[in-house]
């Protein structure tokens, strides 16, 4: 069901890879509600993906961009109000990839080269992309900044190993960003912090299943998936909550604030 | 601007008094939004206050209750289930009030009769609301229920009395019921932490012209208004934000967030 | 292992019952430490402990006290002062108990006549003890002031019912009472929110034993016994923790920031 | 006063560089409570502090070491296991420094390559200090390990520029490898978030003065000085508190729990 939320609103959708990621479906989602968007991904995941799929489905340009790079996001920024004739209402960062995990190397023997290509590509992305945008002025007045983390930022998910430490410093960009913006232009920064969700980038996470399934048990309306959280960026990019700024919100069916529930306890007696 | 986020869905308001109220914006929004609505207030605010022209306005019926009474919720509930053919759809919680704050009777020196009378009116009404509605069967699958709070719950603001600890108490019961109704019909229960509004309640607090002011100054956005909070209450009573739940959602354009500003950095230098 | 830490201070203890008991263990390692001090507990639990042992090992007189009446805090509090020949340097405030957990009432099912007894014992008393003590400025000056509370304050663990309500508005109490007798004394009023633990008011809790093993396999460092305990409230109580106010600090081995274990993990694929 | 809290016990401290270090006050403290000590800075750092003053006063060998440099804190602990004949029970790392702050880049105009250095020295020097030990095997069981952190890791304080982000991944480490080295040898790990001091670090700060004076006024017992930060590193390297972990604990008169307090309100006045 479409209620012409966005509509005359443009904006950029980082991340998207296949029809399992969540950027695919918030870009879908913002689409139907009348938004116009570019849709943007690295030169490697382009190749490897189906964007072209997508980008004719909402009738939207793709714009390859390195996000570890200055001069590609600037270029991404540039050929996006090239095309919109004018700066972006809201932006979405789906991006994350930590190469200690892809290596299966275990948090406590991290290697430092890695970790620093990781924080750059999940989470000092997020800065670039707000700096290049204010620099540019890319941003409309009251503009809605998303990325998405996860609540190992704040618990320990051992497996989830420096992506953790990763989203913790992303969230953290987005209050020290939200401020900034928010002075300077009304751009609201938030971070959706969602279930697990069977993304392609989720899976490679060691022990994926076990955790999915202790997560649904644990979440008193179940786990909250990809579609669910396309709703919930499409309300946060609307006008309806232009004062809601530099706060993570939890996305995840109850999880969060929850300490144990009656399923868990009884699988615990087994 | 409307999007018809609410059509076919019913609701019971709980709290407007006067054009200042919040209840009153919300209801004003849902019913632009297409909702149907009941109001309800106490017998002694509808005396005092104006809901009847709201209420021709919503076309909605006013169904008085005490929510200190067992009796009054479930007649609300009963008349308001026979209005609408069915259950309800959401729920809005705007009540609060401090006899320790109205007597001018400090935190130090509380009269612990008047603590008690404060919690049943300002918090345990909220479990009443939910306890009644749960017994009744009154809210439909999905529903979406939300309360009033305010960041006094979580640090301290001296004026505030001991409606700072019936916060705490309020935010307590959503996070409780919201498990409990959540795992037994999906309802999902939150608190909005909402900036200081220029209310007949919030007016009530001594020293809030110079707390606003200080809200304002430490607010990126600045504080959020009366018709902000009702568009962001419309947003999670919609069903793009389903998985949103047992939370405490801030709506105070970065306040809680913000530990200082150069406002006031600026203004402490005088 | 005693280090004199507490040598010259007095303080008063509420809630010690049998050599289970969290507050027992408190008055003990206070006592070797080189601290004086006041038993406390109401009439019906010194009838049911065991207390009289415990003042012997302690020296310590026992004076009952009724949470619930100012007369009988007032005379508590002036009883201690004639013993100690002046005021105290801490207090311990170990009280808690539901009427509606005793009678097996679900939270969705609560009566409010139980929940406002127990709230008065459980979270109102700390309010009272703190509001006496400073009109009798029965506090010295950088006095330390602990309640136990437990993580349900916090996120929801569904068996323990309206004590999860009760903790919320007891650490509310902690922080705003902290602020204000911070400002007039230096007095620190803090809580610690302990693993669960094996005492005859913890095992009052429904399905104790199934949680606390959930608890064990979810702390890295095992739940915190009571003897634990006590040494931490040694050391705020001590003057090396003089800074230290408004929070609620965990005890609990690390529960409260472990998202999920191995060992759960292991256990959710039985 | 002194209690030989840390008899027998031996440490490493990181980052004293002069009389109004923290790490400075910590290292005396410990070695007054009876602990032995091995100090530790960068090669830098050495040729301008008076560290040798502090290691004559303490009876504490220097060793050099980058923090950047896994070859150095390797010799670091091998040097020091050497010296004490054995594992060391706790660990200060009090180590910070942003190259965006120190050359007066805002915010929004950071230099990536002078992040990644800040995160390297700041941030990720605690994992490669933990890791290293892990590897080594060079803590002792129920050792305790500290980092000391500020609140802008949790709210925003603008002129804190990228530092911010830097503690934020600090916290998080903590939280992670406090798992991990508790799951393997009970080894806590905590950060304390620390008042604002005046130490050569905390000056660099721009408006230093400025911010130092509000949280002076918002903090209910004012801000906590280095001889109280060493007196709380005491009691958290002792005994009592050995199932204290994975967590952030606030060391700073109430200010993090403060939303306002009557002394800003009159100045927000003026």
């Amino acid at each position: 069901m479409a209620y012409n939320l966005l509509k005359g609103k443009k904006g950029i959708i980082f991340g998207a890879l296949n029809e399992q990621s969540i950027a695919w479906k918030v870009a879908q989602r913002c689409h139907e509600e009348g938004a116009e968007i570019v849709l943007t991904n690295s030169p490697l995941a382009l190749r490897m993906g189906e964007l072209n799929k997508l980008a004719a489905d909402c009738n939207a340009p793709v714009i390859p961009a390195d996000v570890t790079s200055n001069e590609d996001v600037t270029n991404l920024f540039t050929k996006s109000m090239e095309h919109f004739g004018g700066g972006v209402d809201f932006v979405l960062h789906s991006i994350g990839m930590s190469v200690n995990v892809r290596k299966s190397i275990p948090y406590t023997e991290n290697n430092y080269d890695f970790t620093h290509k990781g924080l750059d590509i999940s989470a000092l992305s997020f800065h670039r992309v707000l700096q290049t945008a204010m620099k540019m002025d890319a941003i409309n007045e009251w503009g809605s900044v998303l990325a998405l983390t996860y609540i190992a930022s704040q618990r320990v998910f051992p497996d989830y190993n420096d992506m953790a430490d990763n989203k913790a410093y992303l969230e953290s960009i987005a209050r020290n960003f939200g401020y900034q913006y928010g002075v300077k232009k009304h751009v609201r920064v938030n971070t959706i912090s969602q279930s697990p969700t069977r993304t392609t980038a989720g899976s490679g996470v060691k022990g994926f299943d076990g955790f999915i399934n202790y997560a649904e048990k644990m979440s008193p309306l179940g786990n909250a998936d990809a579609d669910q959280c396309a709703d919930y960026c499409v309300s946060l990019f609307s006008d309806l909550t232009k004062m809601v700024t530099m706060q993570n919100l939890f996305h995840d069916g109850g999880f969060s604030f929850t300490g144990v529930t009656a399923a868990v306890i009884e699988q615990m007696e087994k």
